[in-house]
């Protein structure tokens, strides 16, 4: 018997949540996985009821679970309170508690969408792209930090970007394995590309230098190149289908990997996975909170959805529980339904639903 | 009477320079400009022969002259010698030893290549965005960095990245300024998005604080909005054309510029300038050195060009001489040449060029 953690969070979040858990049931139940659930609050929501953007009780929740299960956080509500009490400080805090060091985001193109990106087909056609992502270092938790008042009177605000050897192979090892999987299953060659800023940074010297070590010494049967992070941001819209798994750090990673999802035109579509050294995982979707169109059945809950096939496959090894969901997702897609997000107008056959439709959608299919 | 400076550099720098050298001279001429040339040494090839990346006589060179155009450098050839002798150090230094803070990137879309883009058409036709880069502040020169042992033996690298209020007012006044300039000449409300990454990072929060004050007191015809670099990244790609003028750090501003270049579909026509606070500047390609079609005319010298068109304007105020190399590069396209890298083959009435023809048919144009 496993637990999962469910924490809908803010905007989007609740109503996405409630057709992933409705799918997670049905999956639950099909293939006997015993899976219990809890929920917890964090973000907004979690200020509101306890002034903590990440209350202790859903931490030692989510320490005590297998899986967590995300929505969503923030909103233009708490935007103005102080700092160290932000929305987003409690994801960054869940993150980090967890050792969630590798978040893995996939940019896949699924054919039914090809249209609704404002790249050309022929450049994303079959796109299936992994980017891993540190989670837990560099200039997101790098110390000293803030904002000082200098002797002249003027303000100063600083940073530290920092990574050491051990967290740089460690998050190499994801990478180089995951492409590895990879190339096995495409039957293609297996190559990596890491992302740093080595002609100006030296901490991500240090970065290109240990990825190189590692190739060398344990992967030699990885291809491993090495981008500037300006160029591979110009070379994913000019080619992107040249990549199969990027690997960098946070700042870089978070750029990358919204750029990624914007190719495939579908961000409402893209799950994403926080795991830690036990392959213990945070799940959630690779899109915001969308306070903007929270409450209006107006989301799009299937990259949701996917976050669910993603921790049956990564955290509990359940390769066909997880299949079955993506495939009842494409079979909605074959079926002409929209979420407002993923609509081209310009297709005729296509059938506009909401948030809710789309998820009982899904559950039929299953 | 005015002194250039050129430094021609590395890779394809010098063939670029030859054909921007010659389109100098007859304007030079032409309106009577009273302009006198000196050449220098930068990058590989000033390693080369003196050991250094930017020799003194360089820089001195460099303090002296009124303006200062650069080619490009860098290649494999210099990629493994010590960090602070790499040819990239040379190109920070004379930005950081001038004071050029602002540097100018514009991404604009020539009709005649809209097919180049991976973008669809639509997205960007009419494409008009100026990136506004701090250059010489931020991660890229902040201190303490580099990689030390620690007690357990293994390495860590670190990079700091600083602003204080003054550097941060300094590149917004550019930004707002230029922001005025350009409503005036189109006729639109003027507007600026300042990107930062304030969810996370102190100093970009200090950066955001600064720019809404700079707004709310001195700005108020100038609409600010805000945008965090992961979304910018995407907004970019979803609708470019939502933007006017961008304004951001060194780092970020380094990422979002080749990204707007990209999607032009034309980065080898895309012209740069580093200005100091007096608007004596340096002015640049955006691309790079591009060892690997070197000294094979195939290169695209219209950046160049186009970046004597940006000297004349900024630091000379020579706006009508700056037009008409903008007119006659419009015009050389117009008659289907076209060096490689924005040949499109679909097209059957284009001519492929190399960069001598390119830069002869442009100066015959004057
Ligand atoms: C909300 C924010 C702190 C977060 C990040 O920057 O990591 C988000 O952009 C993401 O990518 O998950
Ligand atoms: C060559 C490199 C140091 C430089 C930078 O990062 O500033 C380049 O990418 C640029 O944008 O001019």
């Amino acid at each position: 018997m496993a637990t999962i953690l469910t924490l809908a969070g803010d905007g989007i979040g609740p109503e996405i949540m409630t057709q992933a858990i409705d799918v997670l049931q049905a999956v639950n139940k099909k293939f006997t996985l015993n899976l219990t659930f809890e929920s917890g609050l964090i973000g907004g929501t979690a200020i509101d009821a306890t002034g903590e953007p990440l209350p202790e009780e859903t931490l030692s929740r989510a320490r005590a679970a297998d899986a967590v299960l995300l929505g969503a956080v923030g909103g233009p509500k708490w935007d103005t309170i102080e700092r160290s009490k932000r929305p987003e400080r409690g994801l960054l805090k869940i993150r980090s508690e967890l050792g969630l060091f590798a978040n893995l985001r996939v940019a896949k193109l699924y054919p039914q969408l090809a249209n609704a990106s404002s790249i050309k087909a022929e450049i994303i056609s079959g796109l299936d792209l992994l980017i891993v992502r540190e989670l837990t270092g560099g200039i997101y938790f790098g110390e000293p930090r803030g904002i000082r008042t200098l002797d002249n009177g003027e303000q100063q605000g600083y940073n530290t970007m920092v990574y050491k050897t051990s967290e740089i192979e460690r998050i190499g090892k994801v990478a180089f394995d995951l492409a590895q999987v990879r190339a096995k299953a495409s039957g293609k060659p297996a190559k990596i590309c890491s992302v740093d800023k080595a002609n100006v940074l030296e901490v991500t010297e240090l970065w290109k230098q240990t990825m190189t070590k590692m190739q060398e010494s344990q992967y030699s049967d990885v291809a491993l190149s090495h981008m500037y992070a300006d160029n591979a941001c110009m070379q994913l819209i000019r080619d992107p289908k040249q990549f199969d798994v990027m690997v960098t750090g946070n700042m870089f990673g978070d750029i990358l990997s919204d750029e990624a999802a914007m190719l495939t035109g579908s961000i409402g579509m893209l799950p994403s996975a926080s795991l830690d050294e036990e392959g213990k995982g945070m799940y959630e979707p690779c899109h915001g909170s969308a306070p903007d169109i929270a409450g209006q059945d107006k989301a799009n809950p299937l990259a949701t959805i996917l976050s669910v096939a993603m921790m049956l496959r990564y955290t509990f090894k359940q390769e066909q529980a997880a299949q079955a969901i993506e495939q009842a997702v494409s079979d909605v897609l074959d079926d002409g339904l929209r979420t407002v997000d993923i609509l081209d107008s310009s297709e005729a056959d296509l059938r506009q639903v909401g948030c809710q439709e789309m998820g009982q959608a899904v559950l039929a299919k299953l």
